[in-house]
């Protein structure tokens, strides 16, 4: 058998840890596979003084700049998290020559560009499919699985802490700060869960699908946003009551205008096996013109998950070693010099259906003067409901469904909607999206 | 950019008109992919005279024995079906060093160690990434996106036309043989059905998941099949009714005595995904140690679908063809020197909790007989229940669910029960996984 491969690891945490047990622990199982051995030589950490349960006697403890430097190393794992650093490291490994397998989707998704073209200057691989699902191979499945297809739509939990906030939130009717309280005891939420409930870190994760599905440069900056965390378990109620599961997708999707980039809360059809991926699972739904809907569902987070992801790169950059750069698969599936410069719409000029709900004063003919505004903007209702008082003074809720319509009409709708004496408060608005082919 | 790749294809039937159709539909998508064009320039079938709607000027038909021996084809796609031409045509194409791909998954189950020992000894690669759930990525998804896992076991529902009977006869209560002529009408269904609907052609499949799932050569002769033709309406209404439904499945395993392999209609959790896979849609849940659970579903069969997967294999080889063959994806996902002789359990000896259904004369004791009789045989009783009398004659159902226990003892259960004098008839029995963790 060939010598095994010597890997340099930058960031020993909870993905470094995960990825150092795997290559212990299954070392047999991935070396009859990849026919030769991988092995950690040398690793560092932010503090390398720390104590780190899974460095061996094999491995040496280094300072970061020593490892992307080192010249047995060959492959340099990623897994320091942010966009400085890691940025600087990642680029020192590549002009060394080094390939590079990261998990850092904010990496990939804001310098990802810039990274890749210094990986192709020099001939090495960047491999990123832990930045995407975790351990799901869903980079893979659309960069080679689904080579012979246009894709037509991507659509994902890709933020396992917002679904398992949403998924308690229904499940048990509670609201969303105490929820979110429980998800930093269990660790599925940072102290500062900012990145993962204002649906920043499924963006950087969507700007990375839309670029290996439709083949365009990577564009986080035009990316809309929008979190979980203004959700009321009242919504969350009334989406059950219409056959609906409310869930924070990540959606890219080719239409004629360009590309619509958008996070953001939506109602889904409960049936969908999309509405069925619960707690901190993920999933990616995929619609391609050859082969239709395929989807792909695994844990979407963790060490050992993430850490498998790491590992099946590691693998794969150890088939490519004998391979002539130019028949490796791109890093953003199409080639470098194929990627198109197709429009990225703004969230005004993308179309969807909606759900609302407003607070409207209990008397005869409001509900009609909001579906007149409705009409008047061009936007077809659906289904409309006047629920019985809520007790909180002489208000009732108006809960409806409109068919698609561009959102810059329903901004229109809304704004008059929000005028009318008969309605307090704001109007709630939740996209919706029945998923189904085409 | 490079030359076109020639392609070779035998058979012009429904696989390979959507492989063509793909090819020349998508032929810029697929370029921007693969850094160059890929072209069928040979085509043939067993009957070539007749009209080929997707044969193209620049594309010659020939007898099938001048494309696997054309010296400009470099890679054949194998889509005749059947296990007699097929097979020496593809050892030929193989002598002649041609690279394969095939959606055959009888000729892979069948004769696949064979065929990869000649392609190995050649240097060749044989792609077969369409013989099992169309065109979902599934044979990448675990020889590569899984590389670093020790997987325990896939369950699979892995022939559509079983899966699509078994939705029609749930969702509309109808029998059996009234929902085949059905799926005979809309071509979901051959003539013949045997293949579908008596697990045959899952076995192919689950025979080619288990060899790369847990690197044992392809052992299709010692699989259980149990197949879907005598399942009644009424067994699936119980399933329902106890929070279950009935999927036949295709389920390998890996056990501290040896490895389950066998296809039979399974009582799955409502509520678990691969429950709620309907249609004629495919999934298959694998269950590995480092990522846990994952599910990869999508269109099992079809033109287009199976044929994106034939391309996406084209694609991949495309890509290998500068690779040192040592270090391309070995073809049982294992390296060939390192499968493993791990013995294949007979059903006698797998472990399964069960549902049991039989019909009493309904007289005081016979269910306590009945629960007695488990528990001799050491079988531990979950549920169980007597149903109000059917009106067929002076009998009652009774139908019960058990906790796991080794085949070998619920045969000896079974064999006591029927002989009470209580019970008229065969008692039902079908296996019923949980499909958990671990």
């Amino acid at each position: 058998m060939l010598d095994p491969i010597k890997v340099g690891i930058l960031g020993l945490g909870t993905v470094g840890g995960g990825t150092a047990h795997i290559l212990q622990n299954n070392a047999q199982e991935i070396a009859r596979r990849a026919g030769r051995g991988i092995v950690i030589t040398h690793a560092s950490a932010k503090d390398i003084n720390k104590t780190h349960p899974y460095s061996t006697e094999n491995m040496v403890l280094t300072e970061l700049n020593d490892v992307v430097n080192n010249p047995d190393v060959q492959i340099v794992v990623e897994l320091l998290g942010g966009t400085t650093i890691a940025r600087d490291l990642t680029l020192q490994a590549i002009a060394n020559g080094k390939h590079i397998v990261t998990a850092n989707k904010a990496l990939i998704a804001k310098h990802g560009n810039e990274i890749f073209a210094a990986a192709q200057q020099k001939g090495v691989t960047v491999a990123f499919e832990a930045s995407v699902g975790g351990g799901i191979p869903i980079i893979k499945a659309i960069r080679e699985g689904l080579a012979a297809n246009k894709i037509k739509w991507v659509a994902g939990i890709i933020n396992g802490t917002s679904n398992f906030i949403l998924t308690e939130m229904r499940e048990k009717g509670r609201e969303f700060n105490d929820v979110l309280a429980e998800a930093q005891r269990l660790g599925y939420a940072e102290r500062d869960p900012t990145f993962d409930i204002e649906g920043i870190d499924a963006a950087h994760k969507l700007t990375i699908l839309a670029s290996i599905s439709f083949g365009i440069p990577l564009q986080f900056e035009k990316i809309y946003t929008e979190g979980i965390s203004k959700l009321t378990s009242e919504d969350i109620r009334y989406a059950e009551e219409l056959g609906y599961r409310i869930k924070s997708l990540g959606i890219a999707k080719r239409t004629d205008k360009g590309i619509e980039l958008r996070v953001h809360p939506t109602f889904v059809p409960k049936k969908h096996l999309l509405a069925n991926v619960e707690g901190v699972m993920n999933a990616v739904l995929v619609q391609s013109d050859m082969l239709g809907q395929s989807l792909y569902y695994g844990a979407g987070a963790g060490s050992l998950p993430t850490g498998s992801a790491i590992v099946a790169d590691l693998v794969d950059v150890v088939r490519t070693l004998t391979t002539d750069p130019g028949n490796r698969v791109p890093h953003l599936a199409f080639q470098a010099d194929a990627l198109s410069n197709v429009p990225i719409l703004s969230i005004d000029e993308i179309e969807s259906a909606y759900y609302l709900r407003m607070t409207a004063v209990d008397k005869v003919g409001v509900l009609a003067q909001v579906a007149t505004l409705l009409s008047q903007n061009g936007i077809s209702i659906e289904a409309i409901r006047q629920q019985e008082p809520t007790g909180e003074g002489n208000t009732v809720s108006i809960v409806l469904r409109t068919h698609r319509v561009p959102e810059k009409q329903m901004n229109r709708a809304i704004q008059a909607i929000e005028q009318l004496d008969g309605i307090t408060g704001q109007v709630i608005r939740i996209r919706l999206e029945t998923l189904g082919r085409g």
